[in-house]
C-alpha cells in the first residue's frame, strides 16, 4: 500500500504533533501532543472511538469518547504518574483558548494516554508540569520528530529503545483517496518477541542483551492514535481501533498482563458543532459515511500503518542510558 | 407526553406485529413477530442496537446487530426452549422470501428473543414449529392484540399474568414529530415489587396471592423492542435501549439474577441498502441524524413508553391456569 | 430491609469517608474521599468493578478497575474541572504513603469521580489543590457528614440542593449478615422528575421553582460508590453496579444525555496481595465467593440503598445560594 | 513451548471432540461438537468467557456465558444457516440427557458457533438435522480428526482449504503443569494474507490461484474454542480469549468486515454445581485461582496454540471441489 507524503499521522490534513522532551540525567521523559484539527476542536468536534486491548493503564477521557462518539480536545501522551497534571494542564489550556475565542468553558473532556518510563526515568519525581504541555502544543507541526522524543523519551519497547513512531497509508475508494495515519507511543513487549516485518530478530538478540538491559518481564504499554479523513461514524472507528491489535501483534506482542494497550481513533471528515443552545441542539445534521462493506481496505491500511509506526519508533530511537537502540544493535552486526 | 394513535409500537409507520397463540391444556405458549418495515428489511436494512441489562437469557442475533448497527430480519419472540427452531424457521422464511424477490440468500442474521413460560406451559414438550412462525408473520398488522397472546400466552409478570404489552409516545423536535414505540414480552419480577404508575400494589396483593400462585423467586425475563422514526444512528439507539432500564425499574423490577432482560431498538429513518457487489459497497451514503444534545425528550419518551407497555401487558392479560390477571384481581377488590 | 448502625457506607467495616469543603462566595465546591480499607489498599487490594450508565463524564481510573477487577487506591470525588489535579494529588499521597511503608511506587491506578457544580461554583477558577485532598483524607471517619459538604457542596439535584448521601442495608444469607453500603454524589435530574419514595413531588414543586432556580435542562451527573463485605468477585460486583440504575430510576431520573452516571463497587471480603515479585505472582490464591443464584437479596439491598442514599443527600443538604434545599421547601409547605 | 501429548484441545483432561461429516456432491458440510467435561456439564458447570473480535456472525449462547461466567452445555460448530436447528438439537439432547439423569430441564443455554461454507456447500438446502448432532456427540473422543471434517468440511481459509484445527501448549507455574488447548474452525482470510509461521506464502501463491478459486473478498469467519485446566475465573478467561486475536493475526488475518471472529474459553479447574434449590444457592463456594500477574505464560501459550491450531487445520485439510489444500499446493512445488 502507498504511504502518504511524510509517512506520518500528519498526512491526514489538519493533524499536527508537538513534543516537549525532558532529558537530563535520571530525568528522561516528556509530553507528546496530537492536535486533531487546525481550528479549535471543542467548537467543531471530530467523530471518535476508543478500544482497550488490555486495560492495565491510566488513560483518561475514554469514557466520554465512547458515549458520545466524539473527541473535543487535543490528545496528550506522557508518563504514567504525570497523567493527572497533564490532564489538568490541558484543561487549563482549553479554558484559556476557548475564553480567548469567546466561550466560557465549564466542561471539557480531555484525553491523556500514558506508558510507564520508570526504567529510564525517575518517574516518582514527577518533573512534568503545565508549562511543558504548552511547549508541546506550541511545537505542533506536520513534520514532527520520531523516536526518543516527547513522551517517547524514556520508553523501552521489546527490550530495546522505544518511543514515538508514526506512519500513514493511502486507500482508493470510489474515486476518493483516503488517508489512515497512525502515531504510537511504544513501551511494550519482551525482547524475544521482537519481529521486524516478519523477521523474528528478538530471539537472535536475546542472548546478547537479556542479561544487561532487560529483565524480560512485560511491564509495557502501547498507546495507538489513529487519524483518518475517511468519513466514518464512531461505531466504524471502533472497528478501525480493533484492527490496531493485528498491527501490534505483527511486531511480536502477546499483550502481557501488565501492559496498557489502548487505541484511539478519530475522523476529520464529519465535524460536529458544539451545541451552545437548545435551537442548535435540535437541528438535524447531515453526514456522509462509508458503508461497512467498504471498510476492508481501511482495515488493511490500519494494520499496516500500525505495524509500520511501531517499527518507525524503533528505527528512529536513539540509545538512552543502558537501553540500546535498534540502529546501534544493527551497527553491532545484529 | 402524547401517545400515538393506537398507543402501540405500530404507531411507527411500517411496523406491524403478528401472533400465533397455542392454548390447549398444558400447552400455553406462542410466537410474536415484529416486522420492522413493510418491505423486505434484508434488502433495505434499518439502523439498530441492542443492550443487555441482565444476560441470563438465550436471545440470538444480538452480536451482529451490535457490530454492524443494523437489523436485517423480523424479530421473533417465543419461549426459552424454542429459540432454535424459531430461529431456524425465520431463516427459512427469509430464504424463501428473498428467493421469490430474486436473491439467493446465503447469510442472514435473525433476531429471536425469549422468556421462560414453564410455570404455565409444558415447555420441554417444545410444541412450537415452523408453521407457527408463518402463522404469526401472516397475522402481522398495525392493530394487533395485547395480553395473553402470542409469545405472551404463558408468561407470568410480578406474580400475576403477564404477556405482550405495547405503547407509544410522540416527541416534537424542531418542527418534526417523532414517534417512539415499544413492545414488551413481560415475564419478570416478583409480586411484592409490582408498581402501577407509582402505586406499589404488589405489597398489598402479596399476602392474598403469594401462597397460591407464586413462589416469589425471580425466574423472570423481559424482552423490550423499541421502534422509532427518529433519525438515530446505532450508537444513539444503544443509548435509547439503556433508558428502557428506567422504564422497567418504574414498574418495580430489581433485575433479578435469573432474569434475561434484553432491549433491542431500531430506527426506520435511514435505510441501508444491502451491498450486492463491490460497486454498491463503495458509494458514500448520506444520512440525517439528530445530535445527541437533542435526545433528552426521546429518552423521556422511551422511559414512559416502556413503563406504559409493561402495564398494558398486565392490564390486557387474561387469567391463564392458576395465574390471575390484573383485571380479575381488581374485580376482587384489590 | 434493615439498615446498618449508621445507615451509611461506613457500616461496611473498614470503610471511612472524609470531606474538604470550600464555601466562600462564588467558590462552593470540595472533595470527598472514600477510604476502602483501614490499611493501605495498594498492598492488599479489594475486588472491584465499575459500570457506566451514561458516559458524559470525566471519571478516571475505571479502565484498570475493569481489566483487573480490583481497586488499589482511595476513591476521590470532586468537581468536573478539578479531576486532573485531584488525581495528581492522590497519586502523590499514595507515593508518599507507600514510601513511608517501604515501597517505591512506580505505578498506581487512582479513581476520581466528578460532577459539574458550575451552577453554584465558579468552576473555571479551579480553586481545589493538593492540600485539600490531604485535608479530606485526614478527615476520613465512620460517622461522616452528609449533604452540602465535600464534593457535594455545589451540587444541584432534581433542581434542588443536592450533595453527598449515603445509606446501608443488611442481608442475611446462610447464617451470615452481609452489608451493602452506598455513597452518592448527586447532581442529576430535572425538578419535574423528583420522586421521594414513590411520591412524585417534582411536578408539584415545578411551577413554584422553575422560573427561579432551574432552567430545567439536564446537565446532571451522579457518582455512586458501593461497598460491601459480601464475598463477591469482580464479575458479580459489576452486576451489583448495574442494579444502582434501578435505585437512581426510583428517584425519577431518566438518565439525561448530559449526565455522567457512573457506578463503582468494591468488596472488602477477599483481599488480593500486591505481587512484588515473581514468586508472589505464581502462588494459587484461595477465595470464597457467593453463587450468582444467591445474589437477589444483595441486588435488592443495592437498589434500596442507592435510592435511600440519593434521598439522604437531598434531606441533609442545606440551601446554598439560590438553590433551595428540600428542608426549606418542606418548611414552605410543599 | 512444549505441546501436550496429542497437540490437541483434548490434552485438557476430560475434553472430547466429535464430528459428523456430510460429503456428497454439492453437500459439503457438517457438525463438530466439543464436550467440555466427561460428566454432564449442566450439573457441574465450568467457568467460561467469550470475546467477539468481529461480530459479523450468528453464534448463539454468548450472552449468558458473559453474564454468568460459566458454560453449561457442549459447544457445537456448524454452517451459518444451520445454527438454529443445531441449537434446537442440542437443547433436545440436553433435555433427554438430564431427564435420564433425574432432572427435568426447563432452561438451558447452549453455545453454537458457525462459519459460512457456501463456497463449497449448498448452504441454503440446510441438510443438517438433529440426528447429525447425535452422531457428532457419539463420536466424541480424545484423538479426533482434523482438517476437512465435521463443521470444517466445506470451509475455505486464506483462499485454500480450511477446516478443523487444534493444538495445545503446556505451562509450568509454581510446580504445576497447566495445559492450554485450542480448537479452531477456520474459514477466514484472503489468500494474499496467508502466513505460515512467519512465512508469507500467500503472496507467492496468489498469482497462481487467485483466478481459479478465490474472488479475494473476505467473507470469512473463524471460531476459536480454548480449553484449560488452569484455575482461572471468568474475567481472566476473557483476557485469555482476547489473546487469540494475536494468534490469528500471526497467520495473516486483518479481521475483515464480513468475518465473524469469535472466541470462547473455559476452564475445567473450578466446577460450579447447578443450584437446584435455595439452600444450595446460599452456600459459600471456595475456589482457587491464579493471580493476574501469573498470566503471561498462559497468554503466550494461547497465542501459540491458536496460531498452531489454524496451521494444523490447513495442513490436515484435503482438497474439496475446486479449493486446493495446502498439501496439494506443496506437492505442486509452492
Amino acid at each position: 500500500m502507498k504511504t502518504g507524503k511524510l509517512n506520518k499521522i500528519t498526512d491526514v490534513a489538519g493533524v499536527r504533533v508537538g513534543h516537549c522532551t525532558l532529558a537530563d540525567g535520571t530525568i528522561q521523559t516528556g509530553i507528546t501532543v496530537i492536535m486533531p484539527t487546525c481550528d479549535n476542536v471543542f467548537f467543531n468536534k471530530v467523530k471518535a472511538a476508543q478500544y482497550v486491548i488490555n486495560g492495565f493503564g491510566k488513560t483518561t477521557g475514554l469514557m466520554q469518547v465512547d458515549e458520545l462518539g466524539q473527541l473535543e480536545s487535543p490528545i496528550a501522551l506522557t508518563n504514567t504518574l504525570s497523567v493527572g497534571r497533564v490532564q489538568d494542564a490541558l484543561v487549563g489550556y482549553m479554558i484559556d483558548r476557548c475564553q480567548r475565542e469567546g466561550h466560557n468553558l465549564e466542561s471539557i473532556n480531555v484525553v491523556v494516554g500514558e506508558c510507564n518510563d520508570s526504567k529510564l526515568n525517575n518517574i516518582a519525581k514527577r518533573t512534568i508540569n503545565a508549562q511543558h504541555v504548552e511547549v508541546a502544543i506550541d511545537d505542533a507541526k506536520a513534520d514532527f520528530e520520531l523516536g526518543s522524543v516527547g513522551a517517547g523519551r524514556g520508553m523501552v519497547c521489546y527490550g530495546i529503545k522505544g518511543g514515538i513512531g508514526s506512519a500513514s497509508r493511502l486507500v482508493e475508494l470510489a474515486n476518493h483517496t483516503y488517508t489512515i495515519g497512525t502515531l504510537v507511543l511504544t513501551n511494550h513487549g519482551k525482547l524475544n518477541q521482537l519481529t521486524i516485518y516478519g523477521n523474528k530478530i528478538g530471539d537472535k538478540l536475546k542472548d546478547e542483551l537479556i542479561s544487561k538491559q532487560s529483565d524480560d518481564v512485560e511491564k509495557g504499554s502501547i498507546v495507538v492514535v489513529i487519524a483518518t479523513d475517511a468519513p466514518l461514524e464512531a461505531r466504524q472507528l471502533k472497528r478501525i481501533c480493533k484492527r490496531a491489535t493485528a498491527g501490534i501483534a505483527r511486531t511480536g506482542s502477546e499483550f502481557g498482563n501488565g501492559s496498557g494497550d489502548v487505541v484511539i481513533a478519530f475522523s476529520t471528515a464529519n465535524r460536529v458543532k458544539h451545541s451552545f443552545n437548545k435551537v442548535d441542539s435540535q437541528q438535524l445534521q447531515t453526514y456522509q459515511f462509508l458503508l461497512d462493506s467498504a471498510l476492508d481496505p481501511l482495515f488493511s491500511a490500519t494494520v499496516n500503518a500500525v505495524e509500520n509506526a511501531i517499527i518507525s519508533a524503533l528505527e528512529n530511537a536513539e540509545t538512552v542510558g543502558e537501553v540500546k537502540c535498534l540502529a546501534e544493535l544493527r551497527n553491532l552486526g545484529f
